[in-house]
């Protein structure tokens, strides 16, 4: 198989106003890069959203890991690579990998994805799409070498640390929640103190039911470790007392000196 | 004067996740790459925030306009177009226009910068920079048809509308609350409903002070018009009662029909 055929790869830059106050790009960015590639990689082969609107079906992120060596820095160019491993009735299983000049690795990406129709909002048959477009885009030999992304479990023992209303600003295209911004969230429940010390070594999220603009959203968290947090996301809807879990997360940070500013 | 020596021109693409529920990009990331515009024009120039840095200087934004006849639909690609029109001893005056293909105006946009000295927090003398450079850039010649950035002035008669707490994500390199992120909560002021019905037509901030990650913002709303409102941002440091105006806005929204939803 030539990976050309099935390997995308696209450039970004790290702007320095998508950096945080050490000049390290935000993960929700970076996290947005990887969705973009992903799109662009889809729309290359026939298969992205803008192809499948009209067929009223979209993609539906189920899962993504992000496992990071180094975070770009504030005007780093770097590369986005991304293909997909797997394809099979109901989800198909796509990989990237976040990449520097001189073959520097800054880190690796899992998602998990399904193809819904937009009417019904059912999954529907992956294999089935278009005479089977995206089983032959799909590349078994290019390797990953993180983790596949962690089924996570949450006991009892969890802490309210964080509610919030959600906004205009929360809600994309898809008419719910972005789902990177779950993650610009989640990284807001830590202070700025936090974040002076620790970077983020890698995220798993689990997308379970959709949020809408409006909708309240608790923050359950568990402590696994000294540095790894299991965080449930718990929906309500605007007057309503029921509690939905719609996304599930698990952030493990690493400690480090962060470069002093100049 | 040739304007292609002064007027820097640069793509972008109306991703789709920051595009909002309707389709359209939203402001505040619009906002920032007009930030990003200014920014590779002053690199190209010889007087960019990396070329200031070691320096012990920076730009700072005082003042930014924006008024759009449409805005970005995802997946356009457009181009922001920057000059300075003006170099005085404390501020210069640099404008922008976003343009679509075939001659297509989306809007345009002023903003006014100091340049100051990082370690006194003081403005410096731009004409004095680098012999002139600055100056030599200036293009007073290429006219910006939308109105100067308008003082915005507030009666007593205001409601506070809401009140955040700032967090991690908020907060930017240079280490205080992000320019473009107050545009965001400012639109964020405005239910789903609302920005269902309405675009904004234009938006006027006046930068007056720095806010820092942990402070809490309040916005104090005047309703000025029907669809045009001042909202004047104070900060409140974290555990301290005293308030301090950050940032005073006009935003000024039109009725529309939004493009319904294929």
């Amino acid at each position: 198989m030539n990976h050309l055929d099935t390997v995308g790869r696209y450039t970004f830059l790290a702007e320095p106003f998508h950096c945080d106050f050490s000049g390290r790009l935000f993960l929700s960015h970076l996290g947005n890069h990887l969705l973009n590639a992903a799109d662009f990689h889809a729309h290359e082969r026939g298969f992205s959203m803008t192809v499948l609107q009209p067929m009223h079906k979209t993609w539906v992120l189920s899962r993504l890991a992000i496992e990071m060596n180094e975070i770009p820095l504030a005007y780093d160019k770097f590369e986005v690579e991304t293909w997909i491993e797997q394809t099979m009735k109901w989800f198909t299983y796509r990989n990237f990998s976040v990449l520097g000049k001189g073959g520097k690795v800054y880190g690796y990406g899992r998602s998990v994805w399904a193809l819904i129709d937009t009417d019904t909002r059912q999954p529907t048959d992956i294999l089935a799409f278009d005479d089977g477009r995206v089983k032959r885009s799909t590349d078994v030999k290019y390797l990953c070498p993180i983790d596949a992304v962690s089924r996570v479990k949450m006991t009892d023992n969890i802490q309210r640390w964080h509610t919030l209303v959600t906004t205009y600003s929360d809600v994309d295209m898809n008419g719910h929640i972005n789902s990177v911004k779950y993650i610009e969230h989640l990284l807001n429940l830590w202070s700025m103190t936090f974040h002076a010390i620790h970077s983020i070594k890698r995220i798993d999220v689990a997308y379970v039911a959709e949020a809408y603009g409006g909708d309240t959203l608790h923050f359950d968290v568990e402590t696994l470790g000294e540095l790894t947090y299991a965080v449930r996301i718990i929906r309500q809807a605007k007057g309503q007392s029921t509690e939905q879990e719609v996304c599930r997360c698990k952030v493990q940070f690493a400690e480090t000196l962060r470069p002093k500013k100049q």
